[in-house]
């Protein structure tokens, strides 16, 4: 059992705000075929295909099987995973445990969505749908609201400020303008921020990520495999992943998404602790998630994130780079890709290849990062640490 | 990597077309708790789910979040997984990849389907958004029409009859009329078959399952566990998953669902081969799939699957007894849950206790049993062979 499991080929397109004319199976081929390209594999060589997305975004139901279709893997066995805005992720633990129980040699993540077809008002109606559909849902509150509540209890108990939200979008927009692929390219101030219409207090625009479409692809080999076809496979060598409540009422804070329960679970798996950690990419949804993460992710102190990140140590140069590819509030959020894109800029950032995303984005000499991803309000948490 | 992964607690609803006073949450309680008793193990013991669903029959989206926090599996990883009407065997798939590889000791996997809030034309539109979206779907090509052409076929090439497809519906009344579990009890003639209304030439009412809503649950355990907590722990032997194509325009064949292939996986991983089934439980979602899956599953040779049925050889005391519950046809189909009804009852049978479905139901001493579970018209099959 001693086996690795490597990350051989990682691929993603942009993801857009406007993107009418692909099809997700165009959009999804796009992503798979970069990261097969990335491989040196031959299509013949993937035998298992994850799909990974969160539901009714897309007239089409059961993705996987047109997506399966569509790019050639049939009849190789596919399974779709849902599990919110951590659905690729998740589904990259469910690859991890296929090629390491031997039903697979070299799996296929996919991870996509598709929302921009869908009026604002249709995405929200969805979105809510995922939360307590008997007590909350009712009432309207959705991703916004939640991330608001922990802003608000987060400002009360630890003296956090709006400007110090603030500085999280202001540092993701110096490296998100960098990034080709990234929806929101434009580099803000905290003024610019601050002065962004008001979401939900003390939320404004630019404290928040958006829809999008896009996809994302990783696949995983056997160590074996991964050793014969890459020169630079990077491994995973830990997985976690935690739940929270449904319903919001039930939560025992509201400082925190859970997702340090997860992350304890991989920093055991890999044998690491939170200072190992060369470069990571987390989930930042909204500025108060990425000042969350900090925190859950041991990178500082519970409470300390606000000075975290007002003292700049989540830029390159700083303790810990956090996000410089400009995280989901830079890049935009497909649902189900985002998972598998932050993996990209992890992989890319291990192998010494950061400069495919921007040169100035590149963390020199990482030889262990952290993938953290969330599901809706911290229903699902997944942390994946992976190193050279 | 030698070690077994067991069956330890099997739970199932009674399937109903009428179930409005039970929420999903409480059908899958009923399920879990019913396959909790049966383990023998303590709610703390559980550390991992995986629900098993198709998407959008719910108001409720990402329906594994609240599920878990009802069940009371809060902070355990959570997963959902779709394969249309083949989730839960493909759960169960996913679950045992990941005893396999150690992520987790026990793991619940809980399929449901809560269909009837719907009315027919809702679920028959979001049913046939599962085909193909850009070439099929908008002709209005569902499962029924799909299914016909394959008997069309059937009959074409190997002189099937209307009579031996109905014969299928005789056998599986008999034995689902004893089934207190499932939704459609009546005994029924070739005779009254052959006079039910034509749903899709020549598949007649009676020649198709129906909707319904239900839950299922199975435990999987580690061998270690398996063997502490269980006299009887039944073991996955042998799991193969394949897929075909999401265009029927697409498929080589239509008299197979390409079910053969995952036949063939299952059976090279379990060491046997269709001769040492004594027991099976195959997707009889129409009668003509039934007898193309006595096929495909090497139970008699291509083509002779009518002559199979007419010859009494599913019945007990035949070759192979198959579908003795009744199968989807009597028991109902709860998309999400009927692969882990179809595992409740090989399981049951392979303990010696076949009786708690009907002392009439029980196959004596049978050693290994079959699940054959497909998804869509073939889009994923999945076959799961289990063993004392």
């Amino acid at each position: 059992m001693s086996e690795r499991i490597g990350i051989i080929g990682v691929g993603q397109t942009s993801f857009h705000r406007i993107r009418l004319a692909k099809s997700l199976r165009e959009m999804c081929f796009d992503a798979y075929s970069e990261a097969l390209d990335d491989s040196n594999l031959a299509p013949e060589d993937i035998d298992g295909l994850i799909v990974c997305y969160t539901e009714e975004y897309d007239k089409q139901r059961g993705p996987w099987s047109p997506i399966a279709e569509y790019l050639g893997l049939t009849p190789k066995p596919v399974v779709g995973v849902s599990n919110y805005c951590a659905s690729s992720t998740m589904g990259v633990r469910v690859g991890w445990a296929m090629i390491k129980s031997g039903l697979h040699d070299v799996v296929a993540v996919i991870g996509y969505q598709k929302m921009t077809e869908l009026s604002g008002a249709e995405v929200q109606e969805k979105m809510i749908r995922g939360g307590d559909l008997m007590w909350e849902t009712p009432f309207g509150i959705g991703m916004p609201h939640v991330y608001a509540c922990f802003a608000n209890r987060h400002m009360h108990e630890f003296g956090t400020t709006e400007e110090q939200l603030a500085m999280v979008r202001v540092k993701n927009s110096e490296y998100g303008s960098l990034n080709e692929k990234a929806a929101f390219r434009e580099k803000v101030t905290v003024e610019k921020v601050m002065k962004s219409p008001v979401i939900a207090w003390p939320l404004k625009l630019l404290d928040c990520t958006a829809n999008a479409d896009g996809a994302s692809c990783v696949i995983l080999a056997k160590e074996e495999i991964a050793k014969k076809v890459s020169d630079t496979p990077i491994w995973i060598k830990g997985i976690g992943s935690s739940s929270e409540t449904n319903s919001m009422g039930a939560r025992e804070s509201f400082v925190t998404t859970g997702s340090w329960r997860a992350a304890e679970q991989a920093y055991k798996m890999a044998g690491v602790s939170p200072k190992d950690i060369d470069v990571a990419e987390v989930h930042d949804c909204f500025t108060i998630a990425e000042i969350m993460a900090y925190e859950d992710l041991g990178f500082c102190k519970k409470g300390e994130g606000g000075k975290f990140i007002e003292e700049g140590e989540s830029y390159i140069g700083g303790k810990i780079p956090v996000n410089v590819d400009g995280g989901l509030l830079c890049k935009g959020h497909p649902v189900g890709a985002t998972g598998g894109s932050q993996i990209r800029t992890i992989t890319l950032q291990l192998r010494g290849e950061g400069y495919k995303i921007h040169p100035k984005c590149e963390v020199e000499g990482a030889e262990i990062g952290l993938v953290h991803n969330v599901g809706g309000t911290g229903h699902v948490s997944n942390v994946i640490i992976l190193g050279r």
